[in-house]
């Protein structure tokens, strides 16, 4: 099923749904364009063009495939980052176990390519989405579920809408909330057991774990993220001594964002045994991509440099529109192109003639809708009609912003094309 | 042509490319759920959902048909906002000459539904999309494009690319910058005389006018606009004067964002008898959707009450997934579903058991990508499963991150869907 529905994204035809590709590739399909290894820099694409580095993405994918299994780790990476089906797929050819994802909406796209296990780092309290999870359980024994609970309230109003829908039980675990004014979870231990009450309680949902995001833990650093973990650990074995994973097969403990995976690998190597075999999943999703910016800064491996490093696969290719005095240049990407939230983009390269370049003396300063602002210094060369590379931070909020993105390798040559789903 | 693409929008299936539609719609057309007429909080569409008022939308199509009219304004919309062809046509049933447009792709979405007067408020420079737009021209009489020009370097590509391309020549305006430090724009009328000179000298491009964009003004205040205007009117004397308009049949000035139509109203009417015909054209957009933020307190409206009030026609509807503490709830919608490039989304009411009321004491603090943050005040009543109605501002960050928005009534029925295309 997964097989088919992505081989029917390379029959999508090429049309106004898609920015970036090239004019006169429209009508062709998708996977007619690939074959043709058109070139992103002379083979007609029009900017702006988001473009993935092919070797980069693969370096990333094999490299956490590489640090899960050294550490233990089972891993499901967060799927909102890309929400690409291609990349879902290849990331569990990589090993990974599953896909975790955050609403309800990026679960039906998942299933929809055939994903069967996955990981819903979030509360799920909307009775129409729920009757159709229970459908999905229902109709396919294969599919494999999880999500959060963090509130009695919460368990009852699941309790509710599945009541009557048949079929399995909703596997759920307690979410541990990473401290006060921290996001959603529970607060404390007291109020963690009265959820792992209130689910034992019905017959619709079954408690298989303890999970959290160490990403949001007030004020972070490597101290109070392990001592969090810590907590999220004890929390599994006071759980598990109490009986509270009867039902269960195995008993999931989850974290691990991209910021913090070392600490989360580090705790979870010393979770003791347990009744049951345990799941240690760690979720981190913006590795596939990684970025020139947030994580660049955040990434763990900056603090494990023995155990590699990602490498930023995302590219953003944008004009010089306007070149209005000596100080200030515009390029046609803006807010619709690029990422923006955690920092504006970087000008990397400038591309003139066929020739790549450092973009010495050029800075991003602003974005508009449909614009970048470029401060240039004295000796920043940019013409009208030159292509700015550009670096980004935040994958998440890159991918959300092109629904077909070119795979390029480093000569230029366009071997494939991801299709995003926002 | 764009009758029947706009038809082909109803024949699109219901299914995973579509956020917040009802789980149990998944294979219908997206006409045959419209024709159901589903309640948006009882029919089960899941949440976060985005919906627009049905009735706010009319008003404000009318409101600005109605002020274009009467202070003899050509009006063409600025599409970047919505992106959606079904709001084009209906700018243009409601009197509107066109749709201005940002980028090439833009203007192929539009050409794909039928749109037939292009006015794109931006350079162009990218030799594949002036290939393809010239095959447009060719092959279409009745197709109206014009763009801008700010540089002798920026004409100088655009005949490059034009070359030998035959048909019609591609009509441009002087884009007038706003100032020192604005955005794109030639920023002196030396410097316009010479791209006027400059476009004189193709067979490619045909020189039909001015523009600019006065919402980039620097310390923009009633005054500076004013200045700025009268420049740019001044502008097109000049150049008329100097004859260069010869070869267009009527003279485009243009400016007008969502600021400061006002006082473009205002300044256009003093425009002078011209040797041709003048099409004095407005090109606001934000007006459709109109917003609870930005918008609502720069609105010329709010200078000129007396010529009416645009509505806020958009709210998103997220659900309480955790209430971890009292001051503090998470609702499940973020950065994938808000604008919060301008302000954060606002708190506006809550929905409990099928009623209603204000969200006092609620306030959205942070998003994170999948999660907005609300602060609870003492007096707030806030649970997990309530359904909490947010404002927005920004419609250009809205809409696009929105494929397929439902249209409801008053009492929530849902009467039709509006695709977006980014």
């Amino acid at each position: 099923m997964g097989t088919e529905a992505l081989a029917r994204l390379a029959e999508e035809r090429v049309d106004h749904r898609f920015k970036g590709l090239p004019p006169d590739a429209d009508g062709l399909t998708v996977g007619e364009l690939a074959a043709q290894r058109r070139n992103l820099f002379t083979g007609g694409f029009a900017t702006p063009v988001l473009a993935l580095s092919a070797e980069r993405l693969e370096h990333n994918l094999r490299l956490m495939e590489t640090y899960a299994d050294r550490h233990g780790l089972a891993f499901a990476p967060h799927g909102k980052t890309s929400m690409a089906p291609q990349l879902f797929h290849r990331q569990i050819e990589h090993g990974a176990w599953g896909i975790t994802l955050a609403t309800p909406h990026q679960v039906w796209v998942a299933r929809a390519f055939g994903i069967r296990r996955i990981f819903l780092a979030n509360e799920l309290v909307d009775p129409a989405a729920l009757r159709r999870l229970a459908a999905e359980l229902a109709a396919d024994p294969a599919f494999r579920f999880v999500c959060y609970v963090d509130s009695v309230r919460g368990v009852e109003l699941m309790d509710a809408a599945l009541e009557g829908a048949g079929g399995r039980p909703v596997d759920v675990v307690v979410e541990l909330g990473a401290g006060e004014g921290a996001r959603t979870g529970v607060r404390t231990e007291a109020e963690c057991a009265a959820v792992a009450d209130a689910v034992a309680a019905t017959d619709t949902l079954r408690l298989v774990g303890v999970a959290g995001y160490e990403g949001e833990i007030p004020r972070a650093d490597p101290e109070r993220v392990r001592a969090w973990l810590r907590r999220l650990v004890a929390l599994a074995v006071d759980l598990d001594k109490a009986g509270r994973f009867a039902r269960a097969e195995e008993v999931v403990v989850s974290a691990g964002g991209s910021a913090w995976f070392d600490a989360v690998a580090d705790v979870f190597a010393e979770i003791p045994e347990l009744s049951l075999p345990v799941l240690r999943l760690l979720r981190s999703g913006a590795y596939v991509s990684h970025d020139d910016g947030h994580y660049r800064e955040l990434t763990p491996f900056n603090r494990v440099p023995a155990e590699g490093a990602l490498e930023p696969a995302f590219r953003l290719w944008a004009q010089v529109v306007s070149r209005p005095s000596p100080d200030q240049a515009f390029v046609n990407a803006g807010k619709r192109d690029a990422a923006y939230d955690l920092h504006l983009p970087f000008a990397q390269v400038v591309r003139r003639d066929g020739v790549e370049r450092p973009a010495t003396g050029i800075e991003v300063t602003r974005l508009s809708d449909q614009h970048a602002w470029l401060s240039t210094g004295p000796g920043a060369d940019v013409e009208v009609g030159d292509w700015i590379g550009l670096g980004l931070s935040h994958p998440c909020t890159s991918f959300d912003k092109w629904p077909l993105i070119p795979v390029a390798e480093a000569d230029g040559t366009v071997v494939d094309y991801i299709r995003t789903f926002f």
